[in-house]
Order: C-alpha cells, then structure tokens, then sequence
C-alpha cells in the first residue's frame, strides 16, 4: 500500500465503499494492522479506566487513545519515553494514538489564554503554569512515541461567536503547518484536524487546505462541543465531501451507538470516546436494542445477562448481580459494564462493516437505528 | 474418603503431616476439590473487590468467602438462593464459604445487643433494626447455599474482661449446638468455632467441646482482634493440641504472609482475609522479598515487575506504571496489584504446600521468614 504521506509501517486502504458513503478499509500502524470503521477507547492516563490490557484486547479494541494533556501532566512524558514509549509503558500490545491537547486546554485546564503563538494555561491538577505551543505538543507526542499524533487545535465550545469559530479555525491551520514543520519521528502518523464551528463554508475551507498538506489522516474536530446532534449531522454532511478519500477520516469525540452509525454512514473511519467506560462507571449498559440502566428496580431478579450472546465478562453474570454490585457500591460494577460496553462498541463497529463489505449498509443501519438508541427491555 | 460427620460431596484428606505441625490435605466440596493449606479470597458482598471471576481463577483462588451480614443486608438472601446460590450469583465456578455473621456485628454493627437468644443490633447501612439468633444465620446462610457454612458465634474484642471471655466463649459453644440442630442441607458443610480470647483453658475447653459435636470442621476465631502478632501466636499454639486432626482446621481472618507461615506450621488448613485486596486498593504489594509501597518516588522510573517471575497481570507492568495508576487515580492500580496480592497469597499457599509434601517445611519456612516482612527492594 504505498502512499505519498504515510509514514515509515503505516498504510491504509479502502477494501470497499459508497461513494460519499461509509467504507470499509485496512489501517496499517507499526504496531499492526486494524479494521475500519473503528473505535478507540479512550486511555486518559494510558489506562482505559478500569480495564487490564488484556481484558481490553479481548473486546476487541485495536488501536488506544492516550491524552497528551494528561499525560504531560502525570507521569510526564519522560517516564513514559523511558519505558519505551506509550504502548509498551501501558502494556498494550497493540497500536495507539495521541490527541494534540487542544481538547483537554479547551475543557479542562483553568485560566487559558490562547495567541497565535500558541496557549497557556493552568493545569487542572495544582495550578501550575502551563504552555503548549504546536511545537511543545509535536516534542511531547514524539517522546510519548503512540503510533498517530495529532495536530495541535484551537478548539471552540458551541455555540460561539463566528469571529471567534474563524480566528480558531484559521488559527488551527496555521499550527497545522508548524506541527509538519516540527514533527521528524518517521514511525510516527500525524493527522490534521479540521475546524470550523458549524458554518459549512469555514469547513470546507479548513478541510481542503488541510488535504493539501501531506498529514497521513484528517479528523473532524470541534464537534460534540454542545451542539446536539442534528447540528453535528449536518455540519458533517457539509465537511465530508471536502475531506481527501485516500486517507483515514476520523472523528474525535464521538459518541454514542447512534452517532457512530451516523458518522460510518458520513464516511469516517475511526471514533474515539469516553462514553463506553464513562458510562460503564454510572451504571448505563448499551446494547443492541437500547440502554439499560443497571440501577433499576425492574433488574433486581432479572436473571438475563445484559445482552444475549455478548461474549464479554459481564455477559456471563446476570443483571441481577450486576445491578447489585452497582447498589452495594463493588467497583467490579463498573469494571464489568465498561467492559461490556467497550465490547459492543467493538461489535457495533464491526457489523457496519460487515455491512459494508456485503453492500448492505443501508438495512442494516436502519434496523440498528429502530432500537439502538432507545431503552432496552 | 468416609467419615462420619461429612456431608454429603465433602470430604478432607491429610496427604502428609508433621504430628503437631504444619500438614497438607485435600478439601473435597460439591464445586470441585481443593488443596491444603489454603488461603481464600475475601469477596465479602458476593465480589472480590476489583477482580473479575475469571482473573480471580487465574490467581489460584480455590474457595472464596462471602459474608453473611452483609450478604442479608444487601442483595439479601432471597435474591441470591434465586440466582442458584452464592457461587451462581457471582459466576464462580469454584468452591464458596459463608461466614456466619458473627464478625461483623462485632465490628461493623451499631447498638449491639447480645443475649443468650441471639443478637440485635442496627444496620451499618441505614440504621434498620436486625436480629440474628443460631436459627436465623442457619437459615440465611442455607439460603445463600455455599459449600461450606459457620456456626454463629459471639466474637470478642480483646483485650477484653475474663468473664466477658469466657461468657462469649460458652455461648458460642451453646450455639454451636442450636446451629448444629437447625442445619439440615445436606449439600452444605457446617464448621464449628473456636473461641476463649488468649485464655489457654478456655480455649481448650471450647475445642474439646466443639470436637466432640458432629462439625465438618474446626475454625479458630476471635483473633486478629487487637492482641497482636506474638499473642495470637501464642494462642494457637495453646490451641492447636486440642483441635481433631481428621477435619479441616480454619484460622478466621488472618493475615499477613508471615502469619500464614506461622498459622500454617502449627497446623491450620485454611485463612481467609481481606488484606490482599485491602492493600491493594491502598497500594502495598506483597512479595516473596517483603512489601512494596507502589507510591514511592523510587519506583518513577523502575521498570521492573513488582515481583520478577510472578504469573499476575500486574507482573506484566512495570513499577513506574504501576506507582503511576495510583498517584493518577486510576481505578486500574487498586485491581492490579489485588490480583498480584492474591497470586502472592495463593503462590505462598502453594510452596508452603511443596514444602510439607517434601518434608522441607521447616527449611522453606525459615527461608521466607527472612524477607516476606520486611520491605522488599
């Protein structure tokens, strides 16, 4: 699979797709080969809360997410580099990826002041002085070594100012040029992130000025900021027809089963979101006919695992129980729904693109759609 | 194996014994048959705290405990005799044992009351009034269907007054006798308790008494009260003499891996305490070489396993990412290092065993006397 970007033991490759449709492709990484459309948990502190590495390959994860704000933060990424990078300091045998920290300054850190030159801030933990430049975020995702880094952003919570979604949108295509400019790590993927708000215009502009820089994937950023989901539909539909084909799409953030089926059907290759184990935490289980919510009264003699022919361990404990562990506080409750709900994210994932693979995307989305997003039974 | 008092499925065999000393048996059960010494995993409201059925089989654990207060108070009885019992309901596949309740109304109840009749006292919980006479913790406990049940017992803190001693001690031998006559399962082992505070006649009264009734085993309860490690030694050694040596003998709640070597060469069969989760949730690792405080700024860039050739998924991590989950927070440094807590406690178990079985306990146990209490390297 050559390709003009990719780096050093990367690749990807469409196996099938709709035109302006959702397809089915191969991502190649140094640390192995995945499937899309995929999800990636979320490993804040290069640790999927609540899940040992090998329970999380056994739902079927492929690629982990580590939060370079995070990480930077505790342990620093000198630790991590040391024990040989992100993957083998977390004991993941498999691929991971990097966000850039635009999202965490955005939604976490405390008194932010973003210039071009980059921003600064307070971290979350002590207070401490702060500065992440497109630079700082290239050298520090260089010494955490995940197999994709991402751009440094300037990311808007909705809804916002137009002057101000444009500066950031401008703004992020400027540091774009700057993380290609810094970043030298030849094993390492860089993906360029398009902003915009949700004005189809600035989208469209970020996005194809993005095509043209050779980053080795794009994602779509800035959504899942409070805009609800039909803006998030509709701003995508406007964004994916100006996004390049030959290079993995990826959509940050996102979220629930329905949105997934949503963004398959747009067109993107991979998701991330805390949603499965965040979720798993609260005691909210998805299936494939709905949500459940393991706290309720109804589930209190409910024999039945959370879904039938699940393969996770949850799966082999009834309702009953699980509800029970939630009640009587056992942290094995929220270990065991996270585990469940990573492990349908995983299936989910994978029976679109089945779907996709036999042409018949279309009905099998709309029989997920009847159910997927309402309450379970 | 016949004997006589054994219910029906049980059976215990001693495969080789120092007379007086340290031996090593075989606990047959309806759910399978395990191996002597053994220690047993606390999973107090029907979940070993953080660990998964199937990473708590990985340890070596043969028997888990339940606790029957707690078990009455939350799911209650009711909800686990219909799931099929208390290993149906948590998805064991092994061998279960309930303790009687005894202990924590010592140690967890409010406004207790005790009488020759039984006790009353208010839930931890929410305050509701509970009264647990011989007959009730009979019937919870057949409820809850374990393989093995324990008599209601008075438990007293020490130090204590004599006669408060010795009152706790002749009640308990006069519900001894009432459980005995409630019990009727016949799939459910019954074991009686020893107790007399660190008096040595009481406790040989209270032995001879229990010996001479139709129990399928012996436990030594009230230590690990506050007398500390030389009295309880001290104790079971008065004790020990006067304990039959042709059922399983059960030293209740203790401990550390040295008092295990010490419980174990004077003749115990089977512990249970919940320290190695407990410490794992509080980030000490226990090791063949001594403890480990996984916190310590020295472990920030050790890139050793807790313990080099340990089997446990924590053994698969390095110190520095272990000390890492626990300064983050993360939920994932509690559960790994409980699973290296209990594989350490079943590995000790299972040396001490060989040891026994060669001949060699003495040597063995002298060995691990050196390091397993001190602080490891």
């Amino acid at each position: 699979m050559p390709r003009g970007p990719m780096r050093q033991g990367f690749g990807f490759a469409v196996e099938a797709a709709v035109p302006g449709g959702p397809r089915a492709g191969r991502l190649a990484t140094p640390h192995g080969t995945v499937q899309t459309p995929l999800f990636m948990p979320v490993g804040t502190l290069a640790s999927v809360k609540g899940v040992d590495v090998g329970r999380l390959a056994d739902t079927g994860a492929g690629v982990v997410l580590g939060n370079t704000y995070h990480l930077h933060l505790r342990p620093g990424e000198e630790v991590v580099q040391a024990a040989g990078g992100l993957a083998a300091f977390m004991g993941w045998p498999g691929a991971t990826l990097t966000d850039s920290g635009g999202f965490q300054i955005f939604s976490l850190a405390d008194q932010v002041q973003i210039t071009d030159a980059g921003a600064s801030f307070r971290s979350h933990i002590d207070g401490a002085a702060v500065r992440l430049t497109p630079e700082d975020s290239m050298r520090i995702q260089q010494s955490l070594g995940a197999d994709i880094a991402m751009q440094l952003d300037d990311v808007v919570g909705l809804p916002a100012e137009p002057a101000r979604v444009e500066e950031a949108m401008r703004r992020s295509l400027a540091w774009a040029e700057r993380c290609l400019a810094a970043h030298s790590r030849p094993d390492q993927a860089l993906f360029g992130i398009v902003q915009g708000g949700l004005d189809p215009q600035l989208r469209r502009v970020s996005a194809e000025a993005l095509a043209g820089m050779p980053f080795d994937g794009l994602a779509v950023g800035g959504l899942s900021v409070g805009e609800g989901a039909e803006a998030m539909r509709t701003t995508l539909a406007a964004t994916m027809p100006h996004m390049p084909v030959d290079r993995p799409r990826y959509l940050m953030g996102v979220g629930r089963p329905i949105d997934l089926i949503d963004g398959v059907a747009a067109g993107i290759d991979m998701f991330d979101c805390v949603l499965p184990t965040r979720c798993g935490r609260t005691a909210l289980a998805f299936t494939f006919a709905g949500v459940l919510k393991m706290r309720h009264a109804r589930l209190r003699d409910d024999l039945r695992p959370i879904e039938e022919g699940c393969p996770c361990p949850a799966c082999r404990h009834s309702r009953s129980y699980l509800r029970h562990l939630f009640l009587a506080g056992e942290m094995l409750g929220p270990i065991l729904v996270s585990l469940h709900n990573l492990t349908m994210y995983a299936r989910l994932m994978q029976q679109l693109r089945e779907a996709i693979l036999c042409g018949a995307f279309e009905a099998v989305a709309a029989g997920l759609r009847q159910q997927i997003d309402g309450d379970a039974d």
